[in-house]
């Protein structure tokens, strides 16, 4: 795997390859927007650094700063921030900026950047199947404006894309553990799936599908567990298919303050490193629920990209040093 | 001056002036983009960490970061990025977020954040004078946008904002310096006109009004000297009316590797932090000209809030620990 793409972008970037795949960003970000604000949803600012952040990254590190001799971090989700938006506005998204240090033998997937984008969305009162139904539609519309617009860039690309069809295919996480097992993976039952069984599964696959209701031990204290499942999570993530991997996480929120607090203990998390979440939490928040889609992983998926790193103008991966 | 609007935001989001000002962001966000693409702009996807970034922040220090074993730098904006994406594309923006260890006593003009996000543009081979057009006609069709859809929010903010008149009055910076002398300001020849000075210039004026031409010695080392009058630039500054301040900074790029060098080097700069900039601009880039509009600064404007921190969801301002 080379990586003299990333490395010695400012002396490449001027490649005709670049600039079908950054035009077909470009009409992938205007049709995001243009569909939620048709839905109803007002896009904010997303934050940049904080006191805390989303801890629930999977083996990623995240980075510490020294902000005025306080110790901050810079956001490796804005999770957080969108639990405090909804109590302004009910339906909201942002353009956030994350960064994540991820482990070296990550770069190997193809599908991980240590900084990268989320269009991040939250609905105050929405449940999962809300969620699911809005995101069909979404990728749905994004993909049917790139064959639209883009049509020469994707033919120098090479990509033949089709439209999706909607309602994407479900599995619970036990139904895929059940799948990879039947292929010969073996998943540590209660954790995430790892990046080559979730590679197998999608490679199985010739559309985008869901895996809902992940135990709770693999996800964030941020998650609402489900009454009528204990020990199951309402919470879902979109893969995409073709051996292009996840696409989207999300899920209806845990809001209420005794609930987050037993969850963070469970979770080895000190809550008097959340301060101003608990203390948001204890003082009210509506039940919602979102979901996180990653840029630059919908750009490779829509360009037909070997690697995530070309999805990007300025990349930046897991250990090598890049402008 | 009482920070419990940025401290306790997490408590106080819900008031309904945020509600009306976040939708009023919104508009402002929607405007900018649809302009840009009218104008055949593409949007790209801004870096937030990097080896090296835009030293010329007037006072304010840089974040530092440990990236895998190297020291990297949070964006204090995406100047240097933006030579390298128009050797790809020839018109572009972002929006981008930028973070700045301001000195403490910037909280006292009510302008200044540590976290903040600016529409960074960029056009291959234009000039100054192509950018102040573009920028009178942005701001023009932002506002008209923002009468026209959220003139409930303004009646409610108790704002009268009337349409801009376009073109802008223009200022050298040395009749801006003479204006403020009569004034009874006195300006050091050659530096950045003072926060204080600044304000004053603004509450002069009912609409925004340009200052162009700076001396070579106020600013950072990629604008380009004017052949035609050495020692002073080919850049402006827009300021706001009313005393709300600087609202853009732009101007012409200098592109050509000796110049820049020896620029970094008259700056007290040492070239070898710039590594992959300096090796881009010896490759060759084009030309250009572009400017950065500060979001939250546009959006205190147009709401006519006395703080910029009220523009934000999620304020950071110098020296404050906050969420």
């Amino acid at each position: 795997m080379s990586f003299n793409s990333v490395i010695f972008r400012h002396l490449t970037i001027n490649e005709p390859r670049f600039k079908c795949i950054f035009k077909i960003q470009d009409s992938i970000l205007f049709s995001i927007r243009s569909f939620l604000r048709s839905e109803g949803f007002i896009e904010i600012l997303a934050p940049i650094i904080g006191p805390c952040t989303d801890p629930g990254i999977r083996g990623a590190k995240l980075v510490s700063i020294d902000y005025y001799g306080s110790k901050f971090k810079v956001m490796s989700s804005m999770i957080l921030y969108k639990q405090m938006m909804i109590k302004c506005y009910p339906k909201i998204f942002a353009l956030s900026p994350n960064v994540r240090i991820e482990p070296l033998e990550a770069v190997s997937t193809g599908r991980h950047l240590a900084e990268f984008r989320q269009i991040d969305l939250e609905v105050a009162y929405a449940k999962c199947e809300d969620m699911l139904n809005l995101a069909e539609r979404l990728l749905k519309k994004v993909i049917d404006d790139v064959l639209t617009n883009c049509s020469d860039e994707l033919k120098f690309l090479g990509r033949e894309l089709t439209p999706l069809k909607i309602p994407f295919k479900r599995y619970t996480y036990d139904e895929a553990i059940e799948l990879l097992s039947s292929m010969g993976y073996h998943v540590s039952y209660g954790c995430e799936i790892p990046w080559d069984a979730e590679e197998a599964l999608s490679s199985l696959h010739k559309e985008p599908f869901w895996i809902t209701s992940y135990p709770i031990s693999a996800r964030g204290f941020y998650y609402l567990e489900d009454e009528s499942r204990p020990g199951f999570l309402r919470d879902f993530d979109l893969i995409y298919p073709d051996g292009y991997g996840e696409a989207i996480s999300g899920g209806e929120r845990e809001y209420r303050y005794e609930f987050v607090v037993e969850r963070m203990r469970r979770n080895c998390e000190d809550p008097s490193n959340y301060s101003w979440y608990i203390e948001m939490l204890k003082d009210g928040v509506p039940p919602s629920a979102g979901f996180g889609i990653g840029v630059e992983r919908l750009t490779r998926y829509i360009c037909g990209l070997r690697y995530v790193w070309d999805a990007v103008p300025f990349p930046k991966i897991p250990g090598v040093i890049s402008p």
